[in-house]
């Protein structure tokens, strides 16, 4: 096995944490402690919880990548991809029993007047979000699937909107019924009446 | 002038207070200075910061009634009623600068895995909120202004999330991008082009 460097914990902790707990309801003596590490050792890799909180950003997204390789499987239709996706992320969510929700979402609520570091590194976690969707939103246009009216740029950003709403909604009810009107409306209606979709 | 009682003092202050803080940014003395009240008057109204967080969550819906009156200005056909009410929104978002966000969204992001009292008072202000959009899609589904083929309820919830994805995103882009998103596919495409709407 190779050798985890006292940053990887840090972040593989501090991840974990600060989505569990949130950035204010946890402190750095919580994020050493679940990384087993000493807590002066944490200055020796971060100037600070916030310092930790933007790297942790990208850490959720590397994290994330995997997911987003469904964007790329081309023996579906993208509108089919793009469903195929967030119905994965979907029945995550289910698995987990709609904690955590999205650290993106949750960071934005909690930090994005708090915190212009963080809040730029989660600015441009989902801008880069976006545009894998825009990328699959086109072509879902080229192929009729998606009306041709609206950007593709503007309509990933209101289908992440969307994802992130239904998201933040499916935790405070504790149940799914926002994510499957999410599909439904994103993708469903338009797939079974074989119609181009403007939903999303 | 009436007498405000230090109770109404509290949520007053707790309102601005956690939302521009949030809830674990703040502690009971920061509601308490900005109320102008001794600190220990606090446990003569609420037990803890977390009741008083569940009553600061009436306590904007009950600010927000105001604008939601606008949802029955019958000079307007259903669906534009309802674009108005959220243009008039996205109008003071745009003038508060992307502050603050919604409390709904920001308490169910941070609390709703830690707090029952507070996920369940967020929970039932969405399914009210929910309920008047609903009443209004109804109305437009009967104008032949929105698809008949979904539930005006899964249509208020899709978007109502669709909504709170957007002001979220729009919190950390600082900009309106995602807030005219919304606006352009809930509303404007359909009623541009005469089309029964199906993005809502």
């Amino acid at each position: 096995m190779p050798r985890v460097s006292v940053r990887e914990k840090l972040l593989a902790a501090g991840l974990e944490t600060l989505r569990t707990q949130g950035f204010n309801g946890c402190g750095v003596q919580d994020i050493t402690d679940a990384a087993g590490v000493p807590k002066g050792s944490f200055y020796n890799h971060f100037d600070s919880k916030e310092a930790l909180g933007a790297a942790v950003v990208d850490q959720y997204m590397r994290a994330s990548s995997a997911d987003l390789a469904l964007l790329r499987d081309t023996s579906l239709t993208p509108l089919r991809r793009l469903r195929a996706y967030f119905a994965a992320q979907v029945e995550s969510l289910v698995a987990g029993r709609f904690e955590c929700g999205c650290l993106l979402a949750n960071f934005a609520a909690e930090l994005a007047d708090h915190s212009p570091l963080i809040r730029e590194r989660v600015a441009a976690s989902f801008t880069e979000w976006s545009l894998r969707l825009e990328e699959v939103l086109l072509e879902a246009q080229e192929a009729g699937e998606v009306a041709k009216d609206v950007s593709p740029g503007m309509l990933a950003t209101f289908m992440l909107g969307a994802w992130e709403g239904a998201v933040l909604r499916s935790r405070v009810e504790k149940g799914r019924a926002p994510l499957d009107a999410f599909l439904r409306l994103a993708f469903d209606r338009s797939l079974e009446q074989g119609i181009p979709a403007c939903t999303v």
